[in-house]
């Protein structure tokens, strides 16, 4: 007598099953039994269908069905920033174009959208959990757990400002407001998100550890992305980031480390120990160029490798299946060994592994009994899938990573739950974010083509700026060498405040139109009393044109400047500001602050190096500034008896600019 | 008053036009006009509808009209053979499964189904024109031209005989014929196909010179994919590949090299002088674990590199957008500079220059007036291109190289006519294809899952293999050391013919089932007096369970036993037959062959070295072989009269091979 059926929600019957498991079983003519928000059996259409009775029962011929893709790190509301800004250099990229963005339009209701809309890209291409780090993190949930999807939620910590927090305080309060909202969630898992180890001081990688440990949630982070970082720290602290954050505490959380590209076999032994996730991002390492990790490396020492799509600022899609098929590419042609990272490990990677990378793996990353019913069916039926054969084994697992796409991806289940029927979203409202993105998008695109046009603008977004004063007055001379200035410096009337002496390295950048006014990168190097460099100060002058007139000897102009510290390489502001001339000037000054009649001027004995046709002459300034038109005028009166006092003719004086002598085009 | 409307065929207007010209000209809502097989106009929409008037107007709103995309370099017929073999060394998955498929299973209607099959799956992502070399190409050019798609088809010749001519004097009269029949075709344009240097003598890369330079047509072959071949070129002709194929002659022809993934900055110079196209493959290159060229330098030095997808076997799609993207991020990853290959000049490789890589650069590559219609519509209004922006002049090349997916392309034109409309392929019958080639592919399951599960079809499979005697007499005993033999060679019964001294080093493959038989795996070192190697010799003996029985003092076997000089190393029969588990024997032999009663024995005295458990240990053989039981029978007897002079005891003898004695796990 037959036993009565057991009562299922959904069966999806017929396909071939890839449940990726430990074992790694696979049932060609396979079925998957799901109810609630579980799955109650795996194995064999006919066994299936034998034991249980569905509501929905789907049929899956000449189709895969397989666990949901794990999306190991994003950041998902940059959906909205994708195409932004490209082909550039990280740091131009990140802080030229995306902070500045993020800094005037990330808001929680940008974070929605973007989340929506990373959220539908995913869906349509399989991925049914990521692992985010962003701003506003509990609006990303939100929109996360209104579109259907599992993750990883990570609250971003910083030491600068941020779009959602003033200071690195109100992040940790905010992470901790966030982590107690969230936990517990049945599809959200809340993280603290310090950014990366060279984003963040020594006290907040301490404080985020220990959050992560109170509250048992995992901590996600960035870690040695880029050489440069890992150059940096080993400058700075002696060591390079891991062996940093494991003194600090991190290794003891659940931790997933994005990128990891520069770590040294030690290092991946290191977090293997702690049991820390990776995420392998290769599209992204390759298009900043921050390198190819040591992927070979880190799967022999069985760390729990995921695969991420990074934010699509950077990537520019969140296209899990061409993620797939690079990490299983690169690794082939990094190491020059074809056989490494096989089609059924890249896919291992990309669901097992990397719901362990994201510490999900009890209940996510593979089709067994009691997992979370997180399932994806593709379909096989398209012509860039044909033909496909039989007789290899793995064969099943090469046709989804090296043939198929991720628009053959038909139906999508996260948590029980439908989120794509037959390439139909049914949570997110996808044509209504499109449209919303469209206006966003124009919105953005008015504010930086608006910034573009004007290189003050420019300047202020990357911030630091501060105007100097309106008024300058300055009287130029050229002379034989720094005797001139003996009868100044030793007369009663004037008293020298300070001395100093640098050699100067000045880059101009000059825009075509004289209107945009011109930047000065400028390096000063003091020098001891015996020549050496004992100090070196960078800075940039943002000048506009100025207007100028002739002030008894003196020349009084007045303008809009401003200065900041150039905390970048120059490399880097030629790169954002795309000069369409440079111009380069080389000097050694001495310098005396003196009072005049109990006023300040400064007055410089500048030998030019640079350009060449000025090369080894002597020039001697004397300037003051001020705010005040009435006191440059009076200023100006003063030049005119310091000239005096200086015995200057003047056939020596000059109203040429150094940069005026020569120019090099850029 | 307004003057007439030049009447066109078709106008496609309102799109994002990019041209791809010299100038890179965009125009945001341009219109291409096209009549007969030709471009008329290019421009603003505006100004195209107000001067022409089309029986057909395409309206592009929110699309991009742009060139169709150049596949430089392919092997079109072997998407059937997509996913036959993945994850495997060069050598394995050419040798071991491409070429004994090839073998049994390529003919001119495999071809024709191939090139439609790939057409098909070329149409659908963008591509209008490819570069292709294979077998029977007659019948890809036909297909093709019946696909409707423009291709250089280059005649393959070998030195090895090939599935369409026996010897490479046959393959260069067939390619002669194969140019007569189609140069002059519209669509397509017939090439000389050498192979490769490696696979070719010097007089038929001569001799392929020659006939392109004698019809003009170009010369398609592969360069420098590997560096085991370049340091092959080195050892075997002082130069590596591209001085050699110079000094025959081949760079005078209109050439297309594919892969250049060795070549040095000379080699690039040289290849620039002469105006060769080179045909980058990303894809394959990583996948197949040949390296990263470098096509940075090869830009620099303006060479016209374009991007190929290789053939779907080694890939496992024909994608261009999916190449496109690769070239451009991996470009930066190896260079670690994110500026180089920016979207512009990728996009730029796989249209405009891709067409100058194949020859074709007067007649398609870009739209411009009198260049053939090869043109796409791709679609932006998809999840995956949401948001676009407009700020940087180059967003549009970024959104196409990293944004958009194949399946983004809408309409594709061929020479004016259309092949798909709406994603609905018009010259290939897609169903029906498919079909076909799930057929044929069970055919090629078939045959290979026959052939996998039998270790000596394995072997057949890869060539060279010879049937032993089936008979073996052989008496095996351990003894003191040498001096054992001196009765035997001194007995005046016993001629000694020969003697030799060699140091053996056997690699055994078992499978587990002792029915499959066992292949060895042995490296002979003929050794001179003084010990010194003088000559290496390997080879594989496959040989089947015997049947053995006692007779007399002697052992005789009866079996199947294959021979097979071994030219390719260890490690490629290793991944080639997947033994479940190998065993090495290391010994020092003397051999004699002597005549006893005026028949041939011979007689071993090994010095075992491995395994452990024998080290040190020595051991007498005396051996022949017979085709005839009776034969066998009668040297059986005699064997048991050499023991007796040799005066060994039962006891002393054993029937345990070496091998027997240890056992390693792979």
């Amino acid at each position: 007598m037959a036993s009565p059926l057991q009562r299922v929600d959904t069966i999806l019957s017929g396909g071939f099953v890839l449940t990726m498991n430990e074992a790694l079983d696979v049932f060609p003519r396979g079925a998957v039994a799901i109810k609630d928000d579980s799955i109650v059996a795996v194995g064999p259409a006919d066994e299936i269908q034998s034991r249980f009775a569905a509501d929905e029962l789907i049929l899956c011929d000449g189709q895969v069905i397989m666990p949901g893709l794990v999306n190991t790190h994003t950041h998902v509301p940059m959906a909205l920033l994708r195409g932004l800004a490209d082909d550039l250099r990280l740091d131009v990229w990140l802080m030229g174009y995306m902070m500045p963005t993020e800094h005037e339009f990330v808001n929680p209701a940008f974070c929605r959208l973007g989340t929506l809309l990373g959220c539908a890209e995913m869906i349509r291409s399989g991925v049914t959990a990521f692992a985010d780090m962003y701003y506003f993190e509990s609006d990303v949930a939100a929109a996360t757990a209104e579109a259907g999807m599992r993750a990883l939620c990570g609250q971003s910590v910083l030491k600068f400002p941020s779009p959602d927090s003033p200071s690195y305080e109100d992040g940790l309060a905010l992470t901790r407001q966030f982590i107690e909202q969230w936990k517990g969630h049945s599809l959200i898992v809340p993280a603290v998100a310090p950014h990366a180890p060279y984003t963040c001081t020594d006290d907040i990688l301490s404080a985020c550890a220990e959050l992560a440990l109170e509250f048992d949630v995992p901590l996600h982070i960035h870690i040695a992305e880029t050489r440069q970082e890992v150059e940096d720290s080993r400058a700075e602290f002696g060591i390079p980031e891991v062996p940093r954050i494991k003194k600090l505490g991190l290794l003891d959380t659940k931790m997933l480390a994005a990128h990891c590209v520069h770590v040294d076999f030690g290092e991946i032994r290191s977090l293997v120990q702690h049991n820390v996730g990776i995420a392998h991002c290769p599209t992204s390492n390759l298009k900043l160029a921050s390198g190819i990790p040591p992927v070979t490396e880190m799967l022999k020492q069985k760390a729990n490798v995921g695969i991420g799509t990074d934010g699509a600022a950077s990537n520019n899609d969140l296209d899990m299946f061409e993620e797939i098929r690079l990490a299983a590419i690169l690794a082939k042609g990094a190491t020059l060994d074809p056989v490494v990272v096989p089609a059924k490990q890249a896919l291992t990677m990309a669901t097992r592994l990397g719901a362990a990378a994201i510490h999900m793996q009890d209940i996510t990353g593979s089709l067994e009994v009691g997992k979370r019913a997180d399932v994806i069916v593709v379909d096989l039926k398209t012509l860039h899938n044909t033909p496909t054969f039989q007789r290899d084994p793995d064969a099943m697992y090469s046709q989804i990573v090296y043939a198929c796409k991720s628009t053959d991806v038909r139906h999508v289940m996260v948590n029980g739950k439908w989120l794509m029927r037959d390439r139909e979203l049914l949570t997110v409202n996808e044509q209504q974010v499109m449209q919303e993105a469209a206006v966003l998008a124009r919105q953005i695109d008015t504010f930086l083509i608006a910034r573009e046009n004007n290189v003050l603008k420019k300047l202020v977004a990357i911030g630091g700026v501060e105007q100097d004063e309106t008024f300058e007055i300055q009287v130029k001379a050229q002379v034989e060498n720094n005797e001139v200035v003996s009868p100044l410096l030793t007369t009663p009337a004037v008293r020298v405040v300070k001395q100093t002496h640098y050699r100067q390295y000045d880059t101009y950048f000059l825009f075509g139109d004289e209107k945009q006014g011109r930047i000065r990168y400028r390096e000063d190097d003091a020098l001891s009393d015996d020549g050496e460099v004992e100090n070196v100060r960078t800075r940039l002058t943002f000048t506009m044109p100025a207007k100028e007139r002739e002030f008894d000897d003196a020349v009084m102009l007045s303008r809009s400047q401003y200065i900041a510290p150039a905390i970048r390489p120059l490399r880097f502001y030629r790169e954002y500001f795309r000069p369409v001339e440079e111009r380069e000037v080389q000097k050694e000054r001495r310098r005396w602050h003196i009072l005049y009649q109990g006023v300040l001027f400064y007055v410089n004995v500048d030998r030019v190096e640079a350009p060449a046709d000025l090369a080894g002459q002597t020039f001697l300034e004397i300037k003051s500034q001020t705010w005040s038109k009435r006191d440059a005028e009076y200023k100006a009166k003063l030049v005119t008896e310091i000239l005096a006092i200086l015995k200057l003719t003047p056939d020596q004086r000059t109203r040429k600019e150094y940069l005026e002598f020569v120019g090099t085009n850029v």
